[in-house]
Parts: C-alpha cells; sequence; structure tokens
C-alpha cells in the first residue's frame, strides 16, 4: 500500500502525456492549487455558528478525551450547541422505528404472515404491519426515486393533519416533502433571491441558517429586532419603518422570516402579532416563511400556525390578503419525534403564482428526490396511531413521557439561569433552548471587557468558551445568532439528561462573576 | 373544514390591525404577488431534462390512466428516463436492507437476543446482527445528526474500500459522506463558482445536473465534446484548445469535469485517457470532478479510477502532478445497490489546500448532516460480508445475479436499436444507459424537419414525445445532455423489465421512419 507523495521529491516522469511543449522546460513554473481567495467569496462569508468555532474546539476535546490521559477537568462534551434530542438520551418513539424497520425489510413482512401469532404481535403491533404496508403500496420501495415533490400518499396525509389542526383545507399539490426544514430554507431563499437588492427580513436574535443561506445567494438579510423586555414579541411598527428605509436604499424586501416558536429565543408568538406580519406582508406582496418546526414543543401558551390566521384573514378579507404567500415549515428534527438525523419534513405553500411553484419544483428535482426514509417519518408523524388501535397507548405513552421530561429538563435549567448572578432569561414557552442575557458591562465587568479586547472575543464568545473548557458544556455565543449591539446573550439547548452539568456551569458562572466582577 | 378564498369577495375586514393609513383607502391596490420575473433568474435559466418536460407529460399521462377510461395505446408509463433501478423491478440486496432494519429499530436486536437461535437465524444472520451492533455503537441513533462530514467509523471504511480498490492509501478525515452524488456537486460547484467568469469544463454529453448547478451558479460552462465515432472518448487538444480560448476571453477554468463510466453514454475511459485529463489538470492547477458512480455498472473493458492513476502520477512525477485537485464521487444509488431513494454517497477529496477542504465541511455542517440511513448504506456498499460469513452466499448470489441481469437487458436494447433504421449505438460498456443516435437529416427525412419546424421542437424532442404518446416508453432527448449541432440522440435506461417495451418501440419506429422518411 503506498500513500500518493503529494509534496514528495521530484522524479522522472515514466507517463507519457500529450503535454504542450511550455509544460516540459525545467523553468517551468506549476500552475498554484486553488486558495481560499480563488473561491465564491459568498461561501467564505456565510457563517453558521451552531456548527462554528466553539463546536469545533468541543470537537478537538473530544478527540483529545478518546485518547485517555486528557487532563481536562471534566469527563464528558456536553454538545448543548444544537437541539440533537436522540444524541442527548431521547428515545426514538417506537411506532416510528417500527414501521422504519418494516418498510426497510420487506421480506420481514413475509416472514411475519408465517409466524404463529403470539410471536408475531410480539415483535410488530399488527397497526405497524398495516401501515408499513400501506406506505409499501405507494412507495413501491424506499431505495427507488420518489416523484421530486414528495409521495402523493404522504402529501395527503400531511394535507389532512393541517386541515385537523387548523380547521382550513391544505392542498396536498401544495406540499413539499423534503430532507428536513433545512432544505426548504435552501429552496425559498434560492428562488427569491435576485441579486444584492433582493432584502429578507430575519428577526434577530435567529436561527443563523436564515442568514447562511441569505449570505450564499448574494441577497441582503434586514435584521427585525424581537422585544426581549415582552417575551422576544415583534415590533410591527420597527418592520414597516425598515421596509421603507430599505426601499430608500433601493432594496427590496421580498420575504419576511418568522420563527415561531422561536429560535433561539424560545418564545412563542400571539395570534395578533402573527396579524401585524400578516398584515404587513399584505401591505407590500411579500412572501412569509413561517419556521415552525417547534410547533410541538410548547410549555406554555398555545401555538397557533401562521396558516390558520392567514386562512381566517383570507375569508374575511380575500381583498387584502390575497397577495400574501406563504410557505410553511415542520420538520420530523425536534417535537417528540427528534429524528434529526434522518432528515425529513416538508412545506406548505399558499398563495404562491402556478409558475412560482413550478420553479421551486424544479430546484426540488435537480436534487432529484427527499430520502424516502424521511418522508415516510412524515407520514408517521402527521399521522399517527389513531384511538382503539393496537399501538395507542404505549405510543401516548411515550409521547407524554417525553413532554414531561422536556418541560423538566427546561424548567430545571430555567430555575438554574435564575439564580446566578447577572443572568436574565425569559421563562421558557416553547421550542429545545434557552437564550439567557448575560448582563454583562463596561462599568461592572471592567476586568472582562478588558481582556476581550485583548483576546479578541467578544464578551459573550469568551464566556462559552470559558464554559467549555471548564465544563465541558458545549454552548453558542448570542453573537451568532444577533443580539442589540452592546448586550450579551448565549444559547443552550436544555435537552441534556441529568443536573451534574447544570451544577457544573453554576459553579463556573460563580467563579466567573467573581474573576470578572469588579467588587 | 372550510377552504381558504383566495380569491374571493371582499368582506369587511374584522380584524384590527395596525396599518399606515393608505393601505385603509378604497382606492388603494394591493401590491401584486410574486411572478416569474421577480426571481432568481439562474433557477429560470437552469434546465434539468431528466425530469423535465417530457418527464412531466409521462406524470399527466400517468394520472390519467389512473383514472381508468383512458383510452391510450399501451398500459403502462415505462420510466425510461432516469436510472431508478428499484422502481424498476431490481430488488434491493438482503445484507443492505436486514442490517438497515435492525439500525432503525435496535429494541429488535434485544428481542432477538432471547429468542430461540433456530428462530433468530431465520430471521437475521449472525454477521447482520453484529454488523447492526457495530454501526449503532458508532453513530448511537440513526436519528441523531452525525458529524457534518460524516461518521468517523464508516468514513474509515470508505478510506480502506479505496486502498482496496486502486493500491493507494486514501484519508478519512477527506472522505465527506453525502446525500447522494448530487450533494457533491453541489457543494464542489457551489465553493468554487466565484462569479460569471469561473468556466467548468464538461463533457458534452453530460448528465445535466452539472449545467444546472453551474447555472444556478451563475458560472460559465465550457463543453468539450466527446468522440462518438470512438466510443465517447476525450480529445485532450480539444480540451487545452477550449481552455486558452476561454482564457483569452478572460473566462477562468476552473475545474473540468470528466463522469467515468459514462453519462448518457455508457462509454468506459481508458487509462490513457485519464492520464491526459489528469496532465491537462496539472498545466492549469485544475480541480478535476471524477463523477464515478457507474463504478460497479461495467460489461465490457476496466474501470480504473481517477484516484489511482494520480496516485500512480503522484508518485512518479509529484512536482509536476502536486497541484492537481481530485474530487472523486461515488453513491449508493447505482452499481448492484440501486438504492436511490435513500440518499447516500461520498466523495473524496485529494490535493486540496486544508483551507478550502474547511470552507466544503463548513457547506455541509450548514445543511447539518447527510442522512445516516444513508451513511449507513455507504458502509454496507464499501464493507460488504467477507468469505465464511454467514450472509457471503445468499450476497453474493444476488450481486452476480443483478449483473447478469444488467448485461442481459443492456444487450437486449442495444441488439434491438442495432436492428432499427437509422438509429446508430455505440456497444454498451458501462453505465446504465444507451445513448443511440437517430440518424434524421433534412435530406432524407424533409416531412420530419418541416413538422418540427411548424411545431418548434427539435427532432430528438418531437421524436421522444410520440414515443411516449405511442407506447407509454419515456425517454430524454439528447439536447438535454447536449450534443453536436445537427445529430439527434435519446437516452434511455435499459433498466425496465421485459421485452413488450422493447417491441412496442422496434414497431414504433418502423411507423416513424415510414411516416417521414423520404422514399
Amino acid at each position: 500500500m503506498r500513500t500518493p507523495a503529494l509534496h514528495g521529491v521530484h522524479k522522472l516522469a515514466r507517463v507519457k502525456v500529450e503535454r504542450p511543449v511550455f509544460a516540459r522546460y525545467a523553468s517551468f513554473q506549476p500552475a498554484p492549487k486553488l486558495g481560499v481567495s480563488d473561491l465564491n467569496p459568498a461561501t467564505l462569508e456565510a457563517k453558521y455558528a451552531v456548527r462554528g468555532s466553539i463546536p469545533i474546539m468541543a470537537d478537538k476535546l473530544r478527540s483529545q478525551m478518546s485518547k485517555g490521559h486528557h487532563g481536562l477537568p471534566f469527563d464528558h462534551v456536553i454538545s448543548a450547541n444544537i437541539g440533537n434530542p436522540q444524541q442527548l438520551d431521547q428515545k426514538p418513539l417506537s411506532w416510528y422505528r417500527q414501521t422504519l424497520s418494516l418498510v426497510q425489510y420487506p421480506a420481514l413482512l413475509e416472514k411475519l404472515d408465517s409466524m404463529d401469532p403470539k410471536m408475531r404481535d410480539s415483535l410488530y403491533p399488527s397497526d405497524v404491519i398495516d401501515r408499513a404496508r400501506r406506505l409499501l403500496k405507494s412507495i413501491g420501495s424506499v431505495g427507488a426515486y420518489s416523484h421530486s415533490q414528495g409521495d402523493p400518499l404522504i402529501r395527503q396525509s400531511v394535507a389532512n393533519f393541517i386541515a385537523q389542526r387548523d380547521g382550513y383545507t391544505a392542498d396536498p399539490n401544495s406540499i413539499f416533502l423534503t430532507a428536513g426544514a433545512s432544505a426548504a430554507v435552501s429552496y425559498l431563499i434560492q428562488v427569491l433571491a435576485s441579486g444584492n437588492n433582493t432584502g429578507f427580513l430575519i428577526p434577530i436574535p435567529q436561527y443563523p441558517l436564515y442568514a447562511a443561506s441569505i449570505s450564499l445567494n448574494n441577497a441582503v438579510p434586514i435584521g427585525y429586532y424581537l422585544n426581549e423586555a415582552h417575551d422576544w414579541s415583534v415590533d410591527p411598527k420597527q418592520i414597516r419603518t425598515l421596509i421603507k428605509e430599505n426601499k430608500a436604499k433601493g432594496v427590496v424586501p421580498k420575504c419576511l422570516v418568522v420563527i415561531n416558536p422561536g429560535n433561539p429565543t424560545g418564545s412563542i408568538l400571539s395570534e395578533h402579532d402573527i396579524e401585524q406580519i400578516l398584515a404587513i406582508a399584505a401591505d407590500h406582496g411579500l412572501v412569509v416563511i413561517a419556521d415552525e418546526v417547534y410547533q410541538e414543543n410548547v410549555f406554555q401558551g398555545k401555538f397557533v400556525s401562521m396558516k390558520k390566521v392567514l386562512a381566517r384573514l383570507l375569508e374575511e378579507d380575500p381583498q387584502t390578503y390575497g397577495n400574501v404567500q406563504l410557505a410553511s415549515l415542520h420538520s420530523v428534527s425536534k417535537g417528540v419525534s427528534g429524528e434529526c438525523g434522518q432528515r425529513g419534513g416538508y412545506f406548505e405553500l399558499v398563495g404562491f403564482a402556478e409558475e412560482v411553484q413550478e420553479i421551486i419544483l424544479k430546484l426540488a428535482s435537480i436534487n432529484l428526490c427527499p430520502v424516502v426514509t424521511g418522508q415516510v417519518l412524515v407520514e408517521l408523524m402527521v399521522n399517527h396511531p389513531k384511538k382503539g388501535s393496537p399501538s395507542y397507548e404505549h405510543y401516548h405513552c411515550e409521547v407524554s413521557a417525553i413532554h414531561k421530561d422536556l418541560l423538566k429538563r427546561a424548567t430545571l435549567l430555567f430555575e438554574s439561569f435564575q439564580k446566578m448572578t447577572d443572568v436574565e432569561c425569559n421563562k421558557p414557552q416553547g421550542a429545545m433552548y434557552l437564550f439567557p442575557r448575560l448582563k454583562f458591562s463596561e462599568e461592572t465587568y471592567p476586568k472582562l471587557f478588558e481582556h476581550c479586547r485583548e483576546i479578541k472575543l467578544t464578551p459573550d464568545e469568551f464566556y462559552c468558551t470559558q464554559l467549555l473548557k471548564k465544563t465541558g458544556v458545549c454552548s453558542v455565543p448570542g453573537n451568532g445568532f444577533g443580539q442589540v449591539p452592546g448586550t450579551y446573550h448565549l444559547r443552550t439547548t436544555f435537552l441534556p439528561p441529568g443536573t451534574k452539568w447544570i451544577d457544573a456551569w453554576v459553579r463556573f458562572h460563580g467563579d466567573f462573576v467573581a474573576k470578572y466582577k469588579s467588587s
């Protein structure tokens, strides 16, 4: 076995190739390989803090630990930087995995048929077997490409689910199955971004996928601030002013992104806030992207979908709202599903011109099709066991255990933040994160600010770096999501199990304050 | 249940929203919704014929047929437009699906443990159980996000596979697992395309994913013709001339795409051709994208990987070849796997600057991670049952049956083309397609050309449209792949089972010639 010598010693070339004469002169300088300055500048500029410098540092620590004798003051790196439930102890729902194992291995269905019924029932409930057969009848094989928009049976199930949730019908032809919500964001932004005068209104703080996708498409992010003092609610006046100012500068806002329940904020929008957003969209003919992937993760208050409010407004005042274009996103990665690695999701379009929808379909078709097992998971999420079916009790038992556990974890972490000096955190309403504010200022923490200037980190970056190095807890600094200048936050998921990591954080915070706060 | 009235009658608005005064005047004209002219022009321009107008027509016929009483002269639409083996009768390998069913449902592993051994062995061979456990130990859960570059254990397996295939080591840190090869193409082109002066050399005919991705990134496709008369081989002189001409025009070629075995051509490059390509890459510091997804689909001749030849040249002459940057693509969608819908693949980078590789990783991380079950399939493809293990015999039996069957189908279709008047086709060497030439000319088929001008279709488009309408066979006209002006081709996969569709095609062709050829 030989390793290709990329930077080895020159040897006589034994291969005869037809090369131009200049290349054979001894003085010939070979063309250099590509450096970053040769690359697409948009790909250099795009930032994605959730897997940015601190998580990369965490990876290095993890690899250092795996070699033993690491000398670090902790035993595990806790990945609180990302909402990845099944990496953090959440068990997948049996209903999902049983059905998936059968659609992956249809020969097992035949074996089950010829099995003693008692044995069969102990392996697979009959409604799982029925659903697997029904899905296979529609998709054929999970190894075959499906329609680029997704399997028709599953799109119909999604439409039924939306109708059930909202009380308004949905059209399966306007539903696109996707490989997670990220793929949906990527298609929609790519289609809408027609140059560096296209504006996308995004909340600040935002989930950084939005800013990254806008960068990659050379469009302009227009950040509107959420109001931290009022549970991170929207300020419609501010949005209207931003639209006006940007239009005056020649930037045309085409799209308004809303994340509800909020990421990273964990807040839930009121129906009144949603109405204000739709009124703005109507006045300016905007596309609204409603990122509703956390719709099942609700602790307090009530989730109301953007589609439901739009449908009502269209009924009440079709002339005003007929120009609103809504893309609502959902995913199997969050909620009680937590199936991030399986890449399933969907988006529903309302009010889009048919020709625009066709372009979106073309983009989807260039990517061939969303992974078919991810599509199957969407079906299982939106069309779960009904009362009276063999899987019903167990399914509901698992689901309610997850809901209880998430609430417990969120509350525990929230209460710990409340006890920390100079940390302020809104009460969690939904999603999987807390976004506490670190109330550091030049006046109260002069040593911190001086040190940060020296090492060229912001105070939130420095705090998160130290937290990782001292406790193994990997979080993401607020500047990865955006924040009001002069304020400092961090995002952490509350998913990690146990309290040991929280205790370590509390101790770390005490030490940090003791070291950097002026007495 | 109410349907949102998108274009209904105006009703009094009952909702109170804070809207500017102008919007409340009766004379106010609502902002229009977006039309195609408001969209990203690159998304309008991108073309993907494999799922283009003829396949869309086929979808419509299929839906017409499902309603019964369709009055069409055939019973089935045959999707010969795309290499989708499992839609066309190819059975998935048991080894793959057994292992996948266990990693999807780990609780079954425990149930198997407590089962009567005879019963257990009848359900799952022990090496399947072992592999599933080993994979689960590394990935945790297929529902958790993995590393954005892919699971480390699986990347190591890929490196071992490449080393075994080529006789040169591979570095797992330079291997990226992806959701099929399409994702790899999309990352690489996006990173390299730094504006409308970036050139990508692509073969003509090409797999249209390349032209589409280049369009989407506003870069310049530079088509180099393959030589149909010599089994679609490359012409290095032509490529060198194109580079020179384009540089003179201010277009900088950064990348040269090679598809081997060829799509749509079905040809296999000789080692000599590969050497010529690498010499060009060395002279100009190019990135070579070697699309080798059909490396298992070889009927005649021998597949030699671009990496193997580069590794040898680097050993012989590191100074000359040290600047070549190679990205080799592979996929679980083709070969004997045919797991298109599961979206698994990988690419290996050789010779890339570390900072460039980091940007590619960042792009991958914005998409979070490739679907984890697709990664598992890559493992199962590159690391299959070894001699002596319980699955070995059955695995090889299935694999060799697929190989035999594919050769049979390719030969059958090829021989039918040979019998058709004015059709010329190179003997299939590899891949899953035939790309016959329709030898139509203005002189011999004046009625055809006259008719085509009237209905504004090219002769190949018209032929494929008629073929679909008369026989239900859905193929793709040559102009979707590119062809020498004045020549006409079509691409068809040879995967559909049986001979009925081929017989129908032969009859159709006879009628077509009789109708349009001048006597």
